[in-house]
């Protein structure tokens, strides 16, 4: 077994070593790159990017807002992870947002964002994007670039062939990784072969509001379920999925689970299923989630905990599930503008297989089955098969498409893009990546009509692209022009926790939608005052909620007396600006908590429970005008036991 | 009152309005940039950028390295605030680096770096930055890159005119912002003045080490201390302080903090000071604070909690403190590269107070005095003034210098920088900035020897600059070319957090320095193994350890059994790579805190709580080889009185 492994390492190491020489060669080339580069990427000042890209931060959590050409870090978005400078998971409206049937968890491993469509296009309304660890689906407002709702996805276990969605945005799709016990129990490891399942979860997506609510799960064999893409046009209806370990290996992965010489890409028929499900079909099982929703009009997160789930068992809906054998492993499995086409690229292999979603049907309808996998008919890999691409590279993961008959495919092992035509499946270019590329994102290349301008390439290894930073750094992304023939690299840019995958769009689609403030007379928070007038402090027992406004550049109250050692301390901040661009922030001395961040409009609230004795001060943490270090406060804790009543000053009037 | 402040903003809105304005027209002009510009701040695949920034993330409680002149984000160095992307703060070995006398604080608002020194100059052993909340200083690695140290303020609140380094690092120094009671008690906040204290902290360097440790705390009248700088040359020994509100008000501080026209920059003698508790002044008081350090060798932070400063009372000290009168509310102290002149900035002036060192010194001598506050003489502002910039701007803030004679002064309110001629006063050049800026930084501009290459402008209002991303955005800095007689503009880049502040230095500084790996045969935490073959589990009553290796890529152990619901799982997962930029992740499905991610050589340890039975998996979280994927395992917990025994698979074989 030992000597199987080592085996392995050698010979991924040696084909990885044989492809560095060769493109630490290539590097001298940089020399050549003219101005002309240099224009291509300079944003100069007072201008704007071309193209918004999402990126997933992978374990940071959280998603990164980036403009394209200029690689630039416009905005995180806090996701899944605490995030201490805006206060998200610390204020009380947002710890909601990160709670689970396991409790609250402070950070999730973001993967795969992807942006509404209608009709094949993205519209621009949200992007959805899973959280791999603990399985979670996250919707974000693409008006004010804010979470807006976290579900759970329950029997599921490293929610990685997630979040993908339909062509109307219909379903936003989970699968799972690992397959586990489903109901979870006390069982052997051992025993997991044709014992555990792969949950494949559907959440219908509410069209007005976003909403998202499990429809049902498909309780698949016990494989690794590895990614997905929906049909589209022709093929909208249907979902595809990539596996790996079919072998159903527990153990040593990397060997046991290399065995087979194809897995399978799982097609779905999920209108079939809904169908079936919405006559009745399934069968309801417990099972515990939550379901948090972020409100923009009280600015604040509930947590719901759901407590049943609708299964579906394959076998009970024949016609609708079916297996395409793809060899080596099968990563990535993406699907092209047309429908037509569903990829899969072995990760182990040197070539790209292409499926035909036409080939599919016609050997459904011709019954040509090549045996079953748990009652699920596999299809012949000959029937199926509509072309391979011989790369020439080695590793090939994902593939995205420019909208003008090409898909340009990553080489993990050989660190390279390849772009290939689809239909005659000859390699028409191919770059070198450095280094180790992973995803790729193409704006639009995962919708009917791609924004093929710009590619930008997700490398895993950094090393010594840019000035060094000590053993952690972050990895590294590249960005090609691909209007024309070949493809040209313009820039590298360093990219924020990891990404897998991106979502990409062009500027017009976002920039006037964008929310700048948030409108006071909207505030529905329950602490939210209206104007300062209304600031004020109520004691209730133990509690003291404090009705604290901002404006530049005051706290109204701003000094405030009778707080004791002992009581929870409630600053339900209200930013009353009303221009663009002028948050305040809060902060108090000895807080265990991270400070709040407010935007005009918005209330938040910090909790303070004061421990000591003393006049302890508190301040605004934004720099909001030339008398911004004067935008601060104090207040006085006395003992637990003390008569001292509550008061505070109102525009330098003691109440 | 309320007129008054209604006055107050109304000036400063109006001010702000007609500079604004005429800001507005110059954006017309950057069609006018030549590629020229493009290639200046262009770095083309496979160079290097020319200088690092350190730019401080202020509410983020972090500190992030860009490189010039592309303005492209390097890394984000944990310090103040717990980081879901590696575990700072979360891990076992990194929390205690968050404690203070308060408890575990996840957060502070880190405002100003700097590069330590010898003889003047920048010499990139280490990097110093302040907590501002909570009062700490941190120390940062410039070999790994990472937080070795806080240590926590007594006394001290709102730690902002902090932390500045003496010429040879011999002290970092830490001003109070807030003055507080000290030691604190329960005192009415009316009672501010003449009763609260301002404490100016010295804080020792050991030379080998960097470890910190507290000489002594100046208690000085009750004003707020905004900003700082070391004399250096001629005027090493000495340190400056802003201070604002000598009006000691306690409410409504926007007006009643600007009622004098001038306050004071407050000249310590600090080698005076020294030599006095070197003698046994001083007052040892009771003062409990936190003292944080990070052992690389350990890879493992520890807390002690200490609890006796010393304290100096300014008056028991004749001849170490000055004041020298400042107008309009200084807020940056700065001092020139041969430690002649000491620029306050009134941030509601229209010009830049130059104090000369020389001057100073003669008054001092002649013993001529305008009074004194509280004991501490005043000198006479005609006596000590090196000269005034009458700038045309409005709202001064921070000075930096280019080593050829030349300063350059930000003005808030009307939005730009100005350079201008040391000794003769006179205004070279000015250029706006988009919008509102506050700090700027050359690198090495706070020491003998400036790199004057290129400017930073860290602008507070981003508005427009950028593609839109909703109420929340980040702020803006710009980068100016100022190797010529006029300073031009060349790129606009977003930062992360809030900047206050940055410090900077040419690449070669660094990047001999900078480590690649932590080598395992050096690694003595003591859970630590030296090679997967000592991989284990052991079980100490509820407490479970599980000692384990990654490696390219594979967990061992990868399938654990015998855990049981109420244990408490420690993961120490140590990274047996050895190669430059592999690291590997760790998470646990519904583990309650972040994931973990490892260098190689190094150790960190995962706390996971079990609750519920089932078969739990765990993954790597970071792409790590072709096989990343297959890099994951199984956790079987079962019910607390089970007595199923511990078992484990090490490379496919149980244990």
């Amino acid at each position: 077994m030992k000597t199987n492994i080592i085996k392995n390492i050698l010979f991924i190491s040696a084909l990885a070593f044989l492809f560095s020489c060769g493109q630490a060669g290539d590097r001298g080339g940089n020399g050549a790159l003219s101005s002309n580069i240099a224009e291509k990427v300079y944003v100069a000042p007072g201008e704007r990017d071309e193209q918004y890209a999402f990126l997933s931060g992978g374990y940071s959590g959280n998603l990164t807002v980036y403009g394209l050409p200029s690689g630039r870090l416009f905005k995180e978005i806090p996701v899944f992870s605490q995030f201490p400078t805006s206060g998200y998971g610390y204020s009380e409206e947002t710890k909601p947002m990160l709670n689970t049937s396991f409790g609250f968890i402070p950070w999730d491993d973001l993967h795969h964002p992807d942006i509404s469509q209608t009709n094949g296009e993205l519209d621009g309304r949200w992007i959805f994007a899973n959280g791999n660890n603990t399985p979670r689906i996250a919707r974000i407002s693409l008006t004010t670039f804010e979470t807006e709702e976290i579900i759970e996805v329950p029997n599921s276990a490293g929610n990685h062939s997630s979040s993908f969605i339909t062509e109307n945005t219909e379903y936003v799709v989970a699968g799972t990784r690992f397959s586990v016990p489903v109901p979870q129990k006390d069982m052997p490891i051992s025993e997991y072969k044709a014992n555990f399942k792969g949950a494949l979860t559907f959440i219908a997506v509410d069209q007005e509001h976003g909403h998202m609510d499990i429809k049902f799960q498909l309780l698949m064999p016990g494989f690794n379920y590895d990614l997905s893409h929906p049909g589209r046009g022709k093929s909208h209806g249907w979902f595809f999925f990539s596996t790996y370990n079919t072998e159903e290996a527990n153990s040593l992965l990397e060997v046991n689970a290399s065995q087979n010489d194809k897995d399978f890409i799982a097609a779905i028929n999920w209108k079939k299923i809904e169908e079936y499900v919405n006559n009745g079909g399934g069968t309801k099982m417990p099972a515990k989630f939550a379901h948090n929703v972020y409100d923009e009009s009280t600015h604040t997160a509930t947590s719901t905990m759901k407590n049943e789930v609708l299964t579906v068992n394959p076998v009970d809906v024949p016609g609708a599930i079916y297996f395409l054998p793809t060899p080596k492993s099968p990563h990535g499995c993406d699907v092209d503008p047309n429908g037509e086409y569903i990829i899969g690229s072995g990760k182990l292999s040197a070539n790209i297989t292409v499926h035909s979603f036409d080939k599919m049907l016609a050997a459904i309808d011709a019954e040509k089955f090549d045996g079953d996998a748990y009652g699920i008919p596999i299809l012949n890999y000959d029937d199926v098969l509509a072309g391979s691409v011989q790369s020439g590279g080695l590793g090939p993961l994902h593939t995205e498409f420019d909208g003008k008959g090409n898909a340009y495919t990553t080489f993990f092992i050989s660190s390279e893009v390849v772009k290939w035509k689809l239909g005659t499946w000859e390699v028409v270019d191919r770059k070198p990546t450095y280094y180790s590329v992973g995803h790729l994102m193409i704006p639009g290349g995962n919708s009917r009509k791609p924004h093929g301008k710009y590619l930008v390439a997700m490398n895993k290894i950094t090393k010594d692209r840019y000035l060094p930073t000590g053993p952690e750094m972050e990895h590294s992304a590249q960005i090609y022009d691909i209007s024309g023939e070949k493809m040209e690299l313009l820039y590298d840019f360093p990219t924020h926790g990891e990404p897998h995958y991106a979502a990409g769009c062009d500027a017009e689609l976002l920039v006037n939608n964008s929310k700048k403030i948030y409108r006071i007379d909207e505030n529905n928070h329950p602490y939210a005052i209206k104007s300062p007038a209304e600031a004020r402090v109520e004691r209730d027992g133990k509690e003291v909620h404090i009705y604290m406004s901002t404006i530049r550049s005051h706290f109204t109250p701003d000094n405030i007396e009778g707080i004791k050692v002992g009581d929870k301390v409630y600053f339900h901040i209200t930013n009353h600006e009303q221009d663009f661009d002028v948050p305040h922030g809060f902060s108090m001395i000895g807080q265990r908590t991270s400070e709040i961040l407010v935007m005009p409009g918005q209330t938040k609230t910090s909790l303070w429970e004061p421990e000591r004795v003393g006049v302890w001060p508190f301040y605004c943490t934004d720099f909001c005008s030339a008398l911004h270090q004067e935008m601060q406060g104090y207040i006085r804790v006395s003992p637990a036991n003390s008569n001292i009543e509550l008061s505070y000053t109102l525009d330098g009037d003691d109440i």
